[in-house]
């Protein structure tokens, strides 16, 4: 962190400053410049309150410098993380799908959605039990009911199943069913939640807040490993801006950056984003082309009879030329990029 | 909601778009214009899914028509609600003052503080006992302990105290020592607490989500009165958009839309959108001038020792001349201003 | 300007950057920290690139320090700049009210609303002859002949009259017309306007751009002041947020920020940030209460027949509420807030 | 557009709502609901200003309903647009390749940039002449001299050559020299530059305004198709949001959206969006596999040299990657979207 103080503070100014760094256990290290004096702060372990100088006499302004998380950054674990969930690895090399609806609905409605996914090429499926809904009048989810017929799925096909725990008082159940529990976006800073997620068995996707900065989103990833849980799978959803043709507006810069900063897999939600499903395959491909190391998509085999989103899910027909397009490009670049 | 067809819709599409609007339980009223036709969507008690019809064929475009609230509605309960807390209102003719430090750290510091502002005409106090911080490495708050400073401030000063519930494990615990119960914007979307909130016989404050638009912060407010409570107070505390010389943007608007919209009362945390104490009394003010039923101010005898927020925290003198100005602006115009 | 290099940079790597800056004719000053070095661009005289340094090797991130402007700014001209039009006053302790409708129509038109908004107060009298409009299918204004009308107006009323000036071609004749002259939203980047702004003999508003920074605007302001004219008024409008509720998202942080940072009187739109009727009034209060120096609004003697923003301009009798509430509010505050 | 009535509102505020469009010209239809009335506005040509009926008794909103652009729209024109420029085609089945320094410098930064660009497979090449920047005090372009030399690229490596025009004062210099003009972001709304361009013989690159929506940026475009000017290609760079780990977030959804709504070809800007060169190679990708039509990239030999935005600059090898893995991307897929 670097307090810049103004062109005309004084030394007794800039004296009470470096008093007040060290007052916190700082180090603080005056910089003398062209027409003002900036002064560094060092040693910080932890996060630094920005805020905190901004109103001593004589400051002008205050500028991080380094970035607060530890344990998800690259610069302390330089090699990618592999998630293996049975067969299926997600990260570093692999490109792995997971489909399939909004919300479990019926056993009949999650097994034959699954078949389809899964011939379409799915490596894991994914479906709702507890919902968190904008509206206290709309459908919650099937509860256990819907957590049960998840295992079923697992049961018949084979593949691992992921679905969303809305609370710490559901954790439990949800974690004796699921392959991988799901953090949703409105829990991104449920911190009780996470801290919950770091003492879990199970791998997590921890979804990006709509509204998060990169930084916020890899320190609510680090109250999961920094519990003990390492199993972590980032996944941009799209984020909140003037933009009303998609629901949201996909964030596709955060792959790059995110595969910079820290060595967690990040995989793409092109379905929240998009909010109708004649942006997902174009939005899917895009994900796969700027590097994310997988797609979370919604498939449902009567869309028109989904009872929630289904507007932005896929027909089966179109989850399997989702499918073949992304495997396409993904075989185009990603031998050259390897480690990037 | 109305369901726009493109301009070259066959009558077969609107048709089985009318079937599908049918098949939910709605009524469906095709509504033909100059070079399209739109469907009207009638009698939908909850929230109609908006991208539902979106992937139907012919369909152009859907757009909301009614509001998706009831409870918290000002058409369904034209009158201002109040809230009584011992001897303080808070909501229609009244202008409250709540203010404190961010987080109680000591005994000592939240009785100097609770004697300062009450002294300056707060009516409520406020203090974090348990903080939702971004890092896992900050300081996380007092816990119980700090609780039962609060009874301390209320038992000495006779003013209630207002504290910050973080999970639903906390909630009882929060609940028994505190007057006024907060929800946090990181929050807002939480919807196992808001349901828990809604059991609650204490009042509670709901921030608004740093991304969240005036609908649902409205919809959050309904999970809490559909579960019983209907003593809400609402507080705005800044948006986050693209700018950077705040910490969040104050929506000022949002205080005419809510008192036009519904009937509870609306504070203003000139604080927390600030991000710094220099902005601080002049958003004060504004917030008053705009119509809030009252301010949450955060105040700190010695802020640059403060463990969180100093930056933000206004001096107690600072804190004085805040109270003036806006009892003095209050003063000037609320008086034909009743009743809005 | 700081480049902050990476954890594991080289002593080669900071060798290069501090080359690569030295080329470019600033001082280099490397910083060791705790576990990582950065380094000071000093002496650099205009803005320095951002971008440059982030693609060199070793190098994390690059912080802005200083601001970029220099004559628009307070610390290189400590006293508030007064703007004299005729009688009237702009900046420093004066509350000035500016009011009219937001195309001129006809003569009759101008007058009416001229005499209505001089008798509630207004100070300067607004109005545009020519108008940009988002779709060209729209009402572009009277040109010329909205001009003399609005001279008209000044030989009637005695007040000053603003308009907008919309391209280099037409800034002629507007300057011979107008008191003061209007730059909008869409131009506030529009460089050449800027530079012919810079050499009129006018006053001159210039509009917050509707994604604009603060430092982007006092850049825009500066590219005036630079050309030789130094009668500049600011005058926020509202962003562009994820909101919906107004047209735009009133940004009052701005008024305490640029009073700090700028010398130049800053004034409030509030019609244009709220887009409806029922929020003028109160961001109006706000305006005046958070220390704007003055008013621009739109008034309509029969908004439901207007040709333009009918829906965003108050009825006479409204604004003359406007006039008396504001007058009272600034009266409250601002005797002690003198200089500030 | 659709007149949304309050609950209560009377059948007279009804009638006062359906005379006031019918005083417009506009056919007014009633439309009773459930528990509320909505009246819909027909035949009407152009735009209706939306805020105009918000103010009117029992009003509670206005809901716009139909698009208010006409000529760029796809469905008055369903065929794809092609532009051709010489021997190159943009538009429909094509993938396009614009490549250049941000500013020209010399005609042998010039030359050596276009040699390594054409090379690489850029079929078109790029260089601002005259340049708009934040800053006075920024290099401003080399104004004719840079025309010359762009010319002069022309004439040796027979590329065509797209500029930047920045007011209508040089427009006439500008379209003598480009074979492409381009209308940077900053001016998407300079109505007068737009007017000027609808009269131009050359091909136009419309760039989106950094908030602008896509319904202001086609009606942007519509003011050069209404002049006469069909030669239009759409050009997305990025738009502003909260997020800052990317100069723009790139809103790719905007492909699909246009593509859908709009006969034009739209082209990706990386290099502004990105604003730091290591997310340009990622973001080409995407661009190219959400199904644009081209890309714009910066590319300089010598970018830590370079006088403007050498930070986004990519290296010749770098853009020779760049070409390669877009053109493997766009074999994959582009085949079996054909039509889409």
């Amino acid at each position: 962190m670097l307090v810049v103080m103004n062109h005309k503070a004084t030394p007794e100014d800039i004296d009470a400053v470096v008093k007040a760094i060290e007052s916190r256990g700082y180090v603080a290290k005056p910089i003398p410049g062209g027409d003002r004096t900036a002064i560094g702060v060092l040693y910080n372990k932890g996060a630094v309150d920005n805020s905190f100088f901004l109103g001593l006499k004589g400051v002008k302004d205050v500028v991080p410098v380094t970035r607060p998380y530890k344990l998800v950054s690259r610069e302390f674990h330089p090699e990618d993380t592999v998630i293996r969930i049975g067969d299926v690895s997600l990260g570093a090399e692999n490109l792995t799908i997971i489909a399939g609806p909004c919300a479990i609905e019926s056993e009949t409605q999650a097994l034959t959605i699954a078949e389809h996914v899964q011939r379409a090429g799915a490596h894991i499926f994914r479906g709702g039990a507890f919902k968190p809904r904008t509206s206290p009048y709309s459908f919650q989810g099937l509860g256990e009911e819907g957590l049960k017929i998840l295992a079923k799925v697992r049961e018949t096909t084979g593949m691992p199943v992921v679905t969303e725990v809305i609370d710490h008082e559901t954790f439990d159940l949800v974690e004796q069913y699921a392959d991988i529990i799901q953090i949703g976006t409105r829990n991104m800073q449920n911190f009780s939640l996470l801290k919950r997620a770091g003492h879990s068995s199970k791998p997590v996707v921890l979804k990006r807040g709509m509204a998060a900065t990169i930084d916020e989103w890899l320190m609510a990833a680090e109250y999961i490993l920094e519990g003990g849980n390492s199993q972590l799978i980032l996944c941009e959803r799209g984020v909140r801006t003037f933009v009303h043709h998609s629901r949201n507006t996909l964030d596709l810069s955060a792959v790059p950056v995110v595969r910079k900063e820290s060595h967690l897999p990040i995989i793409i939600d092109p379905s929240h984003a998009a909010g109708r499903r004649d942006q997902v395959i174009p939005l899917s491909r895009a994900g796969v082309a700027v590097s994310a190391h997988g797609l979370m998509v919604e498939v449902h085999h009567a869309p028109e009879q989904a009872l929630s989103d289904g507007g932005q899910s896929l027909y089966p027909y179109q989850f399997e030329r989702l499918c073949q397009q992304v495997r396409s490009i993904f075989g185009t670049f990603r031998a050259e990029e390897n480690g990037h």
